[in-house]
């Protein structure tokens, strides 16, 4: 089956694929006894890297799956946006 | 004009009342020499309150106007998305 | 009994009193029926400002309570220090 | 040198570890055409789990190098508090 993120699949796995480095990056830091402070610098990049993953997901979902269940109405519809509201809560309070 | 919050606007009111209550109660607490971890405590609710108006506003948003347009089609139905993506990473980002 | 937002006092009432506004203009908004997105511009942006207020606190509390705290020494200091990362935690999860 | 994780260091590296296999496990959600809203809510759960490294990262820089600094005073005190002060906000705002 498609999925919203289906155009932006490789952008979405190139940039994963970035966070993933990036962590085990700090982990090689602490393994290294890096000072603290440089080393929370880059678990900040890190979280926003994953927040800004999310955003292009979520971009995607609202785009593609929401759209369509819109546009053919139904319970489909409802459930789509519910299910879009309570993903940016979960992402909103993280 | 009819938005998205029109069934919500009395829930939406009460609720910034209560914000503006708490603000105003922080600001108290601030004049009265308070420990400053309590003060915090505060502000901490006071913003996850605000934050959760923000939610109800995103909820009655693409439950509205966001499907609306999505069923009426065209560019409005891209503009609209494209606005509620922008207002789901300035929520995300503050 | 002097705190360490003491010296930033007027600062930080001058602050809320600016957020306390920000939140009423946002009530006025929503009663005005203004369209959704530019209400959430307006609530994410009295977000940050709530967050900005508890940081200067946070700051404060860190340059004046656990600096004292720590140079006392004893249980004050680890009892200070505890309540700073709770609050702390509670600011990045909100 | 020794830094306020080092008691922790095999807490962080062990967390850290579990944090890229849940970027790594994302990645393979998403080449595996996973529903958007399942592997949204996994970026929730690796962001989360990234703020909690770094809130233990700050409690022991707070615990060890702040306190030290304060103790021994002089300008690599108020070096050290403006340090913590500008990285727990880069966390909030992050």
């Amino acid at each position: 089956m498609n999925h919203g993120y289906s155009a932006d699949k490789d952008a979405v796995l190139a940039r994963l694929k970035k966070v993933e480095g990036q962590v085990r990056g700090i982990a090689r830091m602490v393994d290294d006894d890096t000072y603290c402070i440089d080393i929370l610098t880059q678990v900040s990049a890190a979280t926003r890297a994953l927040e800004n993953v999310a955003l292009l997901l979520l971009d995607d979902h609202l785009d593609h799956c929401v759209r369509h269940a819109a546009i053919q109405g139904g319970p489909e519809a409802d459930e789509k946006i519910a299910e879009a509201s309570a993903a940016i809560a979960r992402l909103v309070r993280s």
